[in-house]
């Protein structure tokens, strides 16, 4: 039954990437491989598609060299053309640019604006639709970084959540040696999600899934969910970071029409 | 008359960003001026504001000095706290990194990315909203950068075509220096907007606003303009990068939860 079901799920997120290439035109797909399950699940994905697509690895001198090597071995593994692309002289160009000391978080975002950079580059150069991997937890979290990694063209996971993307993962043939890392931006070494959320994806999820279905209520949510601080956490979360979700806010109920004729 | 209809423009553009700064709660405004009218305007609008604004200027060695000069005296003018921040070492960083000599529009996309990169982390520093400066012309032709110079929390001047935003900078104050310099993304010298898109602003909107109210319609436009070439090439524009206007397309139609219950 299970099964079944992530055969459809499948079918229906490898004809969604084929339709939006299609549709755009484009020639090809490209992406950004880290070695972490979500890239490793949308690369899988692009492979069982059929189209061409080739890969960006883009650590910096903070990512872990495990997942450089499980990025090559993914990338090897569905015969993809990659690129290995070491960012950390652009992120020190930033750096010296700037002329302080930027926080982890900082470099964190400058590093994801810098792959979004070269991913796009790469793009015009390919002529390839961008794909993002953002999984639905990280997406109503706002647990990534906007115009960085938020940014792609199509996105075939952005409606799953992060706690259903392991067993997806291991449908789809993801290496364990993947799917059994602990979940991580790698912005520095060792950096784990669930210690910078506070809570695993698993309790995570939960909230995110009565959100997604009952709407932001912290009414019903406190009557369903017994640990406040957790509900305040991702409401906070969600509602803080809605902007990351939305498109630029222009003046349009202004309708400068009214004023110039 | 058409200075009373101004007055209420200038009046509803500061209201809305006033308002959308306390809607983020953030403290104050960061945008990028480059000495060009767009953003001469967006300054001005924040000035008015009374809102405390930090500039970037992110000039290139492409960039005309003069154009940096009026990015300065602009600033020094609305009383502005600025930096300039010349971009070509980080530039060239990325074309080393890469490899390879980049064509001119790859150059221009990435200057954008790199100024989008580094005027959100002046949003980290400074705990400021970044303005949006694409008019309405560029937005609906997609004559900007997706995630480059198209990306900012929110945009005054969204709604307003080119052609309009000469008479309302004059309206409020700019310089004649700037309004009278011919429109250019400044990616090369003398680079000229009116040149790469093959018509003048004015020219142009004429058909943009035609769309605007009667929407994407060959043959309306057809019998409403003489010009044939015309309004396929700015058909053209408007449909091929109509996804720079849009959110990422996420598989939602799919709807994950279809599929994992």
């Amino acid at each position: 039954m299970q099964n079944r079901n992530y055969e459809n799920l499948k079918n229906e997120l490898v004809s969604f990437l084929k339709f939006h290439l299609n549709k755009t035109g484009l020639a090809c797909f490209t992406l950004g491989v880290s070695g972490g399950l979500d890239s490793a699940v949308v690369a899988t994905l692009a492979n069982f598609s059929q189209i061409k697509t080739h890969a960006l690895i883009m650590p910096t001198k903070f990512s872990n060299p495990k997942n450089v090597d499980d990025a090559i071995n993914l990338c090897k593994k569905l015969n993809f053309e990659y690129q290995i692309i070491n960012i950390q002289p652009i992120l020190d160009t930033f750096c010296n640019t700037l002329g302080e000391n930027l926080t982890p978080l900082r470099l964190g975002n400058l590093s994801a604006r810098i792959r979004m950079s070269l991913l796009y580059d790469n793009s015009a150069r390919l002529n390839a639709l961008v794909l993002g991997t953002s999984n639905k937890s990280e997406l109503m979290l706002g647990y990534g970084t906007i115009y960085g990694d938020m940014a792609c063209g199509v996105n075939p996971i952005g409606e799953i959540f992060k706690s259903d993307l392991f067993e997806f993962a291991k449908f789809l043939g993801v290496d364990d040696e993947i799917i059994n890392k602990a979940p991580s931006a790698d912005l520095w070494v060792n950096q784990s999600d669930e210690a910078d959320l506070g809570y695993s994806y698993k309790t995570l999820d939960k909230v995110l899934k009565f959100i997604d279905k009952n709407g932001v209520n912290f009414k019903k949510l406190s009557q369903n969910f017994s640990d406040l601080e957790l509900v305040k956490s991702v409401l906070n979360r969600v509602k803080k970071n809605k902007f990351k979700r939305e498109l630029p806010k222009i003046a349009r109920g202004v309708n400068a029409r009214d004023f110039i004729l």
